[in-house]
Order: structure tokens, then C-alpha cells, then sequence
């Protein structure tokens, strides 16, 4: 006879636990065939529990799971992004807009009378949205960016925008340059794809001329991926010379840049130098924009802009990856662009963020003076904080985890760094930055 | 001095396009450096346009655009994403709803009342929104597939859920075994990933028994890839029979299952067989879902359901992909599902469905009795007809289009197959579907 299961909450009352958390164990040993509810009477113990546990020859998964061609995210990076599900932590590393900055309300709004003709609602084409495109063109002049909806296509996000051109631009085991540390360190699109990365030093313009010269003259170079606005996560910002410069060494050198401008947006005082894409009389950049950083990460609207051949391939790769990006995000980021929405959103969250640089400097001053250095940001979201000794490993960044804290370590951006924090100023509130950040302190100057 | 030039309006007179042509080739023009405005006065040919030409090294995109890594769409594939957004093509192969069947305002009075809750406007979590997981959940627990929310993902519609798979769990070279003819030769996530491909041909459960058999014996096959009801391209519907015999021949043989079911929810007078999903106590089958064959496909909603480490390695892919799914289509789905709009939806749109299949047939038995055979379709999108001579070919595509027609071939299905043609009466409006079938058979009638 098949045995019957104790009421939901008193299971839960015995393990001491939630009923949802019952449920959600309930649910799994049904899909395994291991209980099974007659309607109206409760859950029982199957019949055939031992026939099915008997008969068990279940694939060998975990062997598919380790064998994928993808690499794996960093163990730290896979940690982070588990526990910014647990509303409980403080978020000190965050590259994401507060809840509390992103505009909800107007978001609404405009779907509320945004009228939906039934072709947006159907496969996009390849390029996706043209309204889109176009209000993003007209964006794009605004910055010095001449470009025509014809050479913009429309991606899900500016990590995808890397991702298509990983997998669509390149030959196994080409070589990415990039400055170091770099964002690309923490993501694996090229990577995955089978490149091979090499990380120059920013240190005067010589220097990096000096640097892509000398490799490129041993192995042809593919791609040179840089962010110059606003650095992730440095948040160094390259000057209109070194743009300059950056671009007739890469034209001779006959390497492609990538600029990843996902920041641009966000400066406080004044306007960061035009975008090296305003200054490609040659169709050497390919130029990433987003929403993600501005408006809201939800969306999962980015762009990519270059020579049309180049656009026409990735967005072929595109339809062939996801079919487009969603409708109803495209059709609300044209309304935004081109209805003022969005310039608007814009003044105030430049003065919002800069308050809360300035929060978090002050707390920077009153906590980490004496035991590390930082920058004062000009825009975008991070300070790249030195500490004076290399305690930046895996135990500190645990040590964090065990005191709520989240923090972004300097050897995701760079292997060797133990040095770095990115500290970020869009994410937790006042409160908690400055509980985080005297608690942080207290946790370095006991390790140092 | 600069040479100004005529108007935009006089332009396109002289040339006889579009004032919007004018304006693209002036932007691309502009975005080359060969032309410039100065607000108020008009466009001028830039002073340095010979500087430029002459300094003129562009890379060799060329080169980077044939040499990337990911195959690009057959050709065929190519002509038909290009050819879709041309507005006086009559559409008769297309696997897409009719704009006329999308519940556009409904959507709409959805946004309208929709909260969003400021949390679920940042980045998602690494499997999706809790609440669009959960009423999934529900969703497939209608179809007898019990599986709990954290055995599922969302993605970005069933392509991506392919594309997962295909770099997330198998080394190069795998061997994925799938129905000849194919959606799977349609489309290159698996070949793409450096995997190869066997055709099965299903005539018969001894059949495919034998051949998995075999094939398997030769080189261990990693993956069973089938769509078992209302099959892309040939409308065919596994029997239960059929789906449990696999089911055990796969688990001898130790060969996981993608069961791709898109189309389930469009069944007209009877329910198909329950989906492999549900008879699956042993973790083999990997169950693909998605919104866009049934709600829209300008939401970019589908699912995966799975063990839990195959859900949790292919979830940290998707956050290396694109960071998950647009928030604005996870809500909408996560409330279609749970309020009862999706349902209802379903009801209305069977019945809207099965009438566009009877009066397809009787275009079918009007203009193309004598030449070809087809079956009644029971569900889904698709009639796929055999045409009585192999001239289903390039040039019958070709000539289609001259007249104004797109067809899915059957040989982007299977590539030596010169006799069919997939047909579908879920996109064109009557009229087209009657002038569109006609006259296609007029242009076979004279190949054959």
C-alpha cells in the first residue's frame, strides 16, 4: 500500500522550513516519479518508488555538463551572480542602476499608450526595429556618430554584441588585444570561441603604440577592444589625443577596434571626448551602445554600428542565435529616444549619480584613507579602489559574502591583480553603502 | 570651394527613388567623410574628400565577414529573412502567426495594467523571473510534465534554447542523431558548434529502433534531437506507442533527448499524445517550449526544462549570451499564463487556425490534385506537400519570388530534397493564399 505523505505544513514545521521550500521538494521527487498525488486526497509515496529507483540509468550529465565547448563563468563571477538574488546582501560591486533609479513610473507610462502595430509583434528583421534604428541614428549624430539605420543593427545587450562578434568575425585562435585590467577578463566571449587575448598597459601613448606594434609584429593582431569612456573597471577615460593616436596606429596596423561605449552617457560635469567611432573615416570601429546602463538592464536593447558588410554578417548570426531582440523593448527604447524621454531620464540621473559618488567618496575618505588609494570619477558607475597590500584573493571575497557584503575583487578584471576592489556607487543605498563600506574596512584592516 | 548639393526632393526626382533613399545615401556618404552639412545651409562635398579616398586603408572586413567561425544561413534562408520585410511578397511558407492573429490589443490592455516591480526592471536572475518560472510550472503541469521552477529556464525563444545546448553540453565532434527531414537543417546552432549530424528516417518503430542502433554502435551519439508533434516541416505527430518506445530505446542506448515542442499547444479537434517530457522518470529528455509559434514571436519567450545541473550550466551560459530575457516580455508571459488570457487565446486561435487549414486544402485539392500529395494537418503551421517530379530546386525559389511569392523548398529541410515544398496557412490572408497558391501552381504545372 502506498504511504501517505504528512500535510505540507507539517513537514514544513518539522524541518523547519518554508512551505514553499516543501512544495519545490515535492515537485522534484514527482518529476523523478518518486510521489505522486491522487487528487483530493494528498500526496503518496509511488508504488513503483523501488522499480524507479531500480531502473534508474539516468545519462551522465554531469560528464555533458563539463565537456561543453563554453567556458564556464569564473567561480567568483557564478557566486556573484547567485547571491544578488539574495535581497539580504549588499551589493558594493554592482555594475547596475539601483532599483530606485530606474524609471518604473515613466516606463509605465509609455506602455500604457504605446501602440503596438501587429508586424512588431512578429520576427523581427535581421537588423531588427527600423524606428529603432532610426532614433538611434539620430542619437548616434548627436554624439558626432554619422552612421544610417542600414549600418546599425539591434542586439540584445552589449554582451551580445561581443558574443556575435566572437563567433562571426574571427578564425579560431585569433588574437584580441585589450587595455588590462579589462572587462573581458570577466566575460569569456572570445575566449569561448577559441581567441586568445593580450592585455597592454595604458601607461602614456607611446607606450600602447609601442605595445601593439611589437605584437602585432609577431602575430598578426584581429581586434583591438577597448572601452575609453568611463572604464570598466577602471573608470579611466581616454583623452581626445590618445583617441586620436589609438586610432592611426590601429589604421596602420590594419587592426579593428571595438569600442565598447556602454557608459558614455553617464558623465557628470562635462562631456567625455567624442567617440573614436566619430572620428573612423575608414570603417575601422565598430562602435557597441546600451540600455542597460542608463535606462534599465531589464530591457536588453543594445546596439552595434560599422560597415554595413560587417553588419549584414552579424545580424545573419543574430537570426540565427535568438530570432531578434524583444518588440516590446525595441518599441519602448524608440519612444524614449526619440520623444525626449530619454534625455530627460538622463539630466536626472547624472545629478542623482553624482550625489551618490560623492556619498560614497566621502565614506571612502572616512574608512579607506591610509590604507588605499582611489580616483575621483568623472561618470559611469565604479572606483577602481587600490589597497595598499595584496589581500584581494578568494578568501577576502568570501569573508565579504559571510558578512553580506558583495563586492566586485580585482582579479576578475585582471588574474593577477590582488590589489583592486571595483567599488560601484549605482547599486545599494545610502544606508547600505555606508554600513558595507565601514564593514569592508574593517574586514581589510583586519587582513592586512 | 565646397560643392553644395541639389536638394534631397530634387535628388530624388533626377534619380527616381524615394526621398528616404536620398537621405540613407547621404548618411552612409556622411558617415565616410565624403560629404558634410552646416546647419541652415544644405550638404556640401566634403573639402578633403580626395584626403580622404586617398588616405583610404580600410581593413578587409571581406576577409573578417568569410572567415568568422559561425556558419552563415543557407542562402536560400538569407534571400527568405530578407525578402520577408518586402511588404508585396506573399508569404506561403512562413512558420509564423498572421499579424491578423496576434492579440495586439489585448497586449496592449495587458502593458496597461501591468506594476512593474522595480526589481524585475534590473538584470535577471541566471534562470529568469521566479514568476514566469512558476507559471510555467503550472503551464506544463496541464500537460502531465511535472517539473518545480528551478528546473527550468527562460530563453530567449526555442532557437536559443538550441544554440544552449549546442556549445553548453557537448564537445566537438559530437553526434547528434534527428528525423531526416529536419528544422535542424535549417538551422546551424549544433553544426555551427563543430558538431555533426544523422539523418534517421522514421518509417516505423523497428525502424528507428534499428537505427539508432546502429548508429550508435558505430560512433556513441550524444543527443536525440525531435520535434514529435505537429513536426517542422512535415506536420507529423508521434503516437504514444511511438514516444515510449524511443523513450526506452534512448535509455538503453544512453542517449539524452531534446524533445522540441513548440507547436503542442496548437492542436484543432484532439489533444496529441502526452509530451516525452511527462513519461520521463530518468532525466533524459531536455523539454523545449516557447511562445512565439502561439502568443508572438516579438516577445522572445521559450523554456527549458531539465535536471537541475543541465539547467544551472545552460542558465550561466545565457548570462554570458545576453544577461537573460527582456523583463517587459517575462511579465507578459508570466500573466498571460497565470490570469487565463493564454488560454483563451488558445481557444480562439485553434479555431481560427483549422479554418485557414480547410480553406488551404481546398486550394490544395483545386489547383494541385494531379501533381502533388499531402496530408490533413491535425495541428500547427504546415502542410508539406510532395510534389509528383523533383523540381523543387533553386530555380523553382527563384522564380517563385519573380512572382512575387516566397515558399520554403524542402531541400533547406533536407538536402537532397527535390520534392517538396513546406507550406504554411498560419501567414497569408486568404486572398494572398488564394492567388498565392494558384499561381504557384501554374509556375510547377510549367517546370514539370
Amino acid at each position: 500500500m502506498a504511504t501517505k505523505l504528512p500535510s505540507q505544513r507539517s513537514l514544513a514545521g518539522t524541518f523547519g522550513v518554508n512551505r514553499s521550500t516543501i512544495i519545490s521538494a515535492i515537485d522534484e521527487l514527482m518529476a523523478d516519479g518518486l510521489l505522486d498525488t491522487k487528487s483530493g486526497s494528498g500526496t503518496f509515496v509511488s508504488n513503483n518508488t523501488w522499480n524507479v529507483l531500480a531502473a534508474r540509468k539516468q545519462p551522465d550529465w554531469s560528464n555533458y555538463v563539463r565537456n561543453g565547448l563554453h567556458e564556464p563563468n569564473l567561480q567568483t563571477i557564478q557566486d556573484i551572480n547567485l547571491h544578488e538574488a539574495d535581497t539580504s546582501m549588499i551589493r558594493l560591486g554592482t555594475g547596475e542602476l539601483s532599483p530606485s533609479l530606474l524609471p518604473v513610473t515613466k516606463i509605465e507610462q509609455t506602455l500604457q499608450s504605446t501602440a503596438f502595430d501587429a508586424f512588431s509583434l512578429g520576427y523581427s528583421e535581421p537588423k531588427g526595429d527600423k524606428r529603432l534604428r532610426q532614433s538611434i541614428s539620430d542619437h548616434l549624430k548627436e554624439k558626432g556618430v554619422t552612421v544610417s539605420p542600414s549600418s546599425l543593427m539591434i542586439v540584445s545587450g552589449g554582451l551580445q554584441a561581443l558574443q556575435l562578434i566572437a563567433v562571426g568575425l574571427l578564425p579560431k585562435g585569433s588574437l584580441i588585444l585589450h587595455e588590462s585590467p579589462s572587462y573581458l577578463n570577466s566575460v569569456h566571449p572570445f575566449q569561448s570561441a577559441g581567441m586568445h587575448l593580450a592585455g597592454l598597459s595604458k601607461q602614456g601613448r607611446d607606450n600602447i603604440r609601442r605595445q601593439i606594434k611589437r605584437i602585432n609584429g609577431k602575430q598578426k593582431a584581429s581586434l583591438f577592444y577597448t572601452v575609453p569612456t568611463f572604464n570598466n573597471p577602471t573608470n579611466a577615460t581616454w583623452t581626445k589625443e590618445e583617441r586620436l593616436d589609438l586610432l592611426s596606429i590601429c589604421k596602420n596596423e590594419q587592426i579593428p577596434i571595438i569600442e565598447d561605449d556602454v557608459y558614455r552617457d553617464l558623465w557628470f560635469e562635462h562631456e567625455p571626448p567624442p567617440p573614436l567611432k566619430s572620428f573612423d573615416t575608414d570603417g575601422l570601429v565598430l562602435h557597441i551602445g546600451s540600455m542597460s546602463k542608463t535606462l534599465s538592464p531589464g530591457l536588453r536593447i543594445g546596439w552595434i554600428a560599422g560597415p554595413m558588410p560587417v553588419i549584414e554578417r552579424l545580424s545573419d548570426i543574430k537570426m540565427q542565435m535568438d530570432y531578434g531582440s524583444s518588440a516590446l523593448s525595441q518599441q519602448l527604447v524608440a519612444t524614449w529616444l526619440s520623444n525626449g524621454h530619454y534625455s530627460h531620464h538622463l539630466e536626472w540621473l547624472r545629478r542623482e549619480l553624482m550625489a551618490r559618488r560623492d556619498f560614497t567618496l566621502a565614506l571612502l575618505k572616512q574608512y579607506f584613507e591610509g590604507i588605499s588609494k582611489w580616483q575621483t570619477p568623472q561618470g559611469g558607475f565604479y572606483i577602481w579602489v587600490e589597497i595598499c597590500k595584496p589581500i584581494v584573493n578568494p578568501t577576502l571575497f568570501k569573508l565579504a559574502i559571510k558578512n553580506h557584503l558583495l563586492i566586485n575583487p580585482g582579479y576578475i578584471y585582471e588574474p593577477n591583480n590582488h590589489t583592486h576592489i571595483r567599488l560601484s556607487y549605482s547599486y545599494a543605498s545610502e544606508e547600505q553603502l555606508d554600513y558595507g563600506i565601514r564593514t569592508l574596512s574593517k574586514i581589510i584592516r583586519r587582513l592586512i
